[in-house]
């Protein structure tokens, strides 16, 4: 026995560290990675590039990471520039910079769950204040519904997630709008999943050019299938970007990493032809399971959460028997399920099918009170 | 105007970033890195390594880093196992998650300054209050001193820096001993410069066997040569890794950053040839300065203290004026310059050695106190 444990901070004893089973599975669709591996032309983009900061590994990085950045302002457009742009290892370590820049001790962050789960435990690390807004009965949010929490909570820090994790839903431009309006602080939009939305030009990216206290997270995790090379950013306006500096540890950003991330930017066209595949796949996974008379909610994201189950992690494990792994983000009733590729998608399907067939007990489709329209 | 600074947290405000100036210059030794770029075998090691992963980049990183770890835990040898290792982006990274998880509001940090300025920096940033135990006139620690500051503060987190940067000060066993006898709480002893000291075999990993709240992190930036690919760690009991997965990012090591250390570590007797011959540097520095009047701290680090300046910051320009960027850490009358490649060293001695001769009146030998024996 150690006195470890007694010597951690009050607020972690106890708790279990974050994340999905790492299980070794067939159909793994658990933690919405894209389900298609690199392109080898920009495998080799990426090597390139790699091969080239190598021999000079023995050097610092840039510390400001300048070139990358001014590649992913190109990206988003916009007239975003270099000092739009801030980039870290994945956009938890953004949410985290930012909290620590503008959150912290004495200060709240309202989110609205269910949402992206990091959003709490990351507010929870920085000693920041969690407030919870939660959402209406179809995991929507009007912009009536964010002014009234607003005004409830004050909060220093408002984030929100569009397309939202793990419901799948994006949010109109008004209620961002509200949502600068209505508060003083920071309003953060965690753009995740941006690429796979019906409306990809309804980004939150525009509305920037107004709205200085408006940040919007992106991460190439997701639709650029680089979630092994934890590239997150943000744009926002240059004084968000100088704040971010005081915060930030020195050299955060490895010259791997950033190399890297440069080299899959030469192949964004290449990357991104993914996602018309996945938004196929996922409006599939939405037809099919509704189609069998359970509740799904609309998404605009590579993931899809269905309902309608009297013992959601029952069914977890039923389809996990079946070689299929998804997700259970502890929501009664629900279980999300990434877009995989088009035999995934089909193997999942059937599995489901097959569970709902010999464990019909498990479902209940009545219990249901958010079919979505 | 926009008031994006009267949102940041109050103790940020007016606030300059960390780091060393990035200039571009001919001989820069400021900032510590190992002067030699990585042998050729040693990099294409890693570029086969990350040639591995690239093609799987669209699946998020081994979330504990598991292989990495067991590398890392055999370098360093002394019976550790990979539950006694814990790796993350730069020994920056590591030092923030053990304040998140040991520090935090409420809590007391003490260091023995000068010492790595990141250490009261991270404090701040993870809300931990820092108390300052100072060092003695020869930059020396010794039991007795680290146990009255221990009693004074009764910290939560003691700091230890051995080597000290940026005094190059080692520290004996007894004084670490001291401190975790002394304290309730955890000591981290900081061994960034560990490979270079004159008596390696004298780490804190050989004390962890019999001291749970010990904790020594490591640096691959340094004696490996890879400051661009930002890998630290630390060797502590497995009670210590378990409470760092409660405050880690999820996926905070990339897939690239594994797969490249695991690359270099499979050089690591080519990687590490460069230490006696950066060894030899610093000797000849420490000789030679002093053999010129200026007092100098003993080094078991890359780099060298020295003083005898009556304006240092005067001096750090002239020898920028003359091509060499050394660091200026706002010690009054000291600098410290990085042991460099023979011709960088060579560089070095002869622009002080001018700098004294044309500009004697920034000198003043005189007004030392801290001369080192």
């Amino acid at each position: 026995m150690t006195n470890i444990d007694s010597l951690l901070r009050a607020d972690l004893r106890g708790k279990t560290p974050y994340g999905a089973p790492q299980l070794d599975v067939e159909v793994a669709l658990n933690t919405n990675e894209n389900a298609y591996a690199l392109p080898d032309t920009v495998a080799e983009a990426i090597q390139r590039h790699v091969a080239e900061v190598v021999g000079g590994l023995n050097r610092y990085p840039d510390r400001d990471a300048v070139d990358l950045r001014r590649d992913l302002a190109a990206y988003l457009g916009h007239d975003l520039s270099v000092d739009n742009v801030w980039a870290a290892n994945g956009s938890n370590e953004i949410l985290q910079q930012l909290l620590q820049a503008f959150g912290g001790p004495g200060r709240t962050a309202l989110g609205f769950t269910p949402s992206y789960s990091m959003h709490p435990i990351i507010a929870s690390s920085t000693g920041t204040q969690w407030a919870d807004g939660l959402r209406e009965a179809d995991f929507g949010l009007s912009a009536e519904h964010v002014r009234a929490a607003i005004a409830e909570h004050d909060p220093d820090v408002v984030f929100l997630c569009s397309p939202n994790n793990p419901t799948g839903t994006a949010l109109d431009a008004e209620v961002i709008v509200a949502a600068v309006e209505a508060c003083r602080g920071m309003v953060i939009v965690d753009e995740a999943y941006a690429e796979f939305a019906r409306e990809p030009e309804n980004t939150a990216v525009r509305l920037l050019v107004d709205h200085q206290r408006l940040v919007v997270t992106r991460t190439m995790s997701k639709a650029f299938g680089l979630a092994g090379a934890r590239l997150g950013y943000l744009a926002a306006h240059p004084d968000v970007i100088s704040a971010l500096l005081l915060v930030r540890l020195p050299y955060h950003l490895s010259s791997l990493t950033q190399a890297a991330a440069r080299g899959a930017l030469t192949g964004t066209k290449q990357l991104l032809a993914t996602v018309d595949e996945i938004r196929i796949q996922r409006d599939r996974i939405v037809a099919t399971i509704r189609a069998q008379g359970l509740p799904v909610a609309d998404s605009d994201a590579n993931f899809v959460l269905f309902g309608g189950m009297a013992d959601a992690p029952a069914v977890w494990q039923k389809l996990l028997d079946r070689g299929v792994l998804i997700r259970d983000n502890g929501l009664p009733g629900w279980l999300r399920v990434t877009a995989g590729t088009q035999s995934e998608t089909t193997a999942f399907l059937a599995a489901l099918q097959a569970v709902q067939t010999v464990n019909p007990e498990l479902f209940d489709h009545t219990s249901s009170t958010k079919e979505s329209t």
